[in-house]
């Protein structure tokens, strides 16, 4: 079993409407609803690669439950803690051309809140696998949570994967989390200067057992107890990047459940990634495009 | 007892966002979310002017919920039939200067549901004052239920009040509604060629005991069985015009109840619906614009 933790959940809408006029009235032709978050995301790839997964996190009021209706609806197991306000929707319009993403703030979280999700979170890790914790915090929660979170975990010795950005990203290798995954430009926010395999370097010294660094098209960077790899991608896939950090990470989850080399690891995740660009929606993964671009990626070591 | 009825009640939502990115990823600083669809709008006028009301109409799944949610907050009394589709959700995306509107299409509607609101709508007009019919139809509701409605009504001897556009306004005088109430542009759709008193009277030729043309800052024109009546307004009130046919239709109501002269009536209409303008949401209205504007409209009898 592996856990998955999204503190902000989402109900992630999407309006699909021809020809927007920005400054006057439009019909909507389809709206898409589904729950979403990055730790969401990252359960449905799992699910898909037929992993046993929970999504679990924090979920309020009616947007809550439309979150955990739609998880149903998915067949997706899950335990998300209630929270008193109201979870946040992200909202998609698409005129085809451009789409423009309004990200509605989270609801904010109380203490006792806080312990509640501990709580269970504690019990959930105690029998899992693996544990993912990824995405933003609502406002309530501390700034170093993640890394609260993954001390849990290595405590329990349950090997986890953060991916965050800003100061929960900074904070985390604190807890002693397997692995930490930002992409190149939260890496060089939260270590300014230096080359992304220092920067990595860097948060490995405070704590992370491993940093795998995504980096687009580029491929993925690894700084690990085995050493630093680079996964090299054959060609550039077209589409929609949103959910590719998601199914790169689920991609990695699974390495840590069960126990491959770096380099298959990495080959793996970036493979997930790219397959993920090449599907409309995020937590959604072309399986083509995964069984063609899987054995073209080449992993060197890091020089 | 004023019953207002929706049959495409909303979740009036409003996203205010400085400095909208429409290609990118804009950050929502505040969210307003609120009950809306026309008749509820004049529901919640009526309300604020000390009359009994009911809101009554569809309203379906976890948006039809929150719907209800909010009119409990606010102290309104309704009584919606459930659908099984979700009701809509209607977005307000504002960055200070422009205002995007974006309109969900409304839940399909089963001829059972329609079956179950029929039951509901005439034992709640019974014992009414007045029956007002507001705003645009889901699918699944035939063109000429606001006759239906308003038919129900007149046999009830309960004079009603129908607010349409398009098909159901055209056959709204079929049903012998007390008044008839579109904008100057609808009537000329419903009507096309001549002018707006002769097309009034063309609806009123078809049934309607009345037909009140609203005209924006131009004010009101009247066809009625007391003759042709003209309101002129004072001043221009900036504002948002949204809501401002709705608080209209709520002081046409408040005059079919209290039984004034159509001067008196179409003064009153005219002051809320420029007191609305003056108030920053749909269903609330300026009292100080209200109290200021009221005495200086003329109304005169139409050459």
């Amino acid at each position: 079993m592996i856990v998955t933790v999204t503190l902000n959940a989402a109900l992630d809408v999407t309006y699909d409407t021809p020809d927007v006029d920005w400054a006057g009235v439009n019909r909507v032709r389809h709206v898409h609803r589904r729950a979403g978050g990055k730790g969401v995301n990252v359960a449905r790839v799992l699910a898909a690669l037929g992993q046993d997964v929970v999504a679990t996190g924090l979920a309020g009021g009616l947007t809550g439950r439309a979150i955990r209706d739609d998880l149903d609806a998915a067949g997706l197991a899950h335990g998300f803690t209630d929270v008193a306000a109201e979870s946040r929707t992200t909202l998609a319009v698409s005129d085809g051309d451009r789409t423009a993403l309004f990200n509605e703030p989270g609801p904010p979280v109380t203490a006792d809140e806080l312990r509640n999700f501990a709580k269970s979170y504690e019990k959930a890790v105690e029998g899992a696998a693996a544990v993912v914790i990824s995405g933003s915090l609502p406002l309530g929660v501390p700034s170093d949570y993640y890394a609260v979170l993954a001390g849990i975990a290595a405590r329990l010795g349950v090997p986890a994967l953060v991916d965050a950005d800003g100061e929960p990203l900074r904070h985390a290798p604190g807890g002693r989390p397997a692995i930490v995954k930002p992409n190149h430009e939260e890496l060089a926010r939260a270590v300014p200067g230096g080359t992304p395999a220092e920067g990595a370097q860097a948060l490995r010294a405070e704590g992370a057992g491993a940093v795998v660094v995504s980096m687009g098209a580029d491929g993925l960077l690894a700084v690990t107890p085995e050493g630093d790899f680079q996964a090299r991608m054959p060609y550039a896939v077209r589409g929609n990047p949103t959910g590719a950090g998601d199914a790169l990470v689920a991609g990695l989850a699974l390495g840590l459940v069960e126990a491959d080399g770096w380099p298959e690891r990495l080959r793996r995740a970036a493979a997930l990634g790219a397959a993920a660009v090449a599907a409309p929606v995020a937590g959604d993964f072309d399986r083509a495009v995964f069984a063609d671009v899987h054995p073209k990626i080449s992993v060197s070591t890091h020089p």
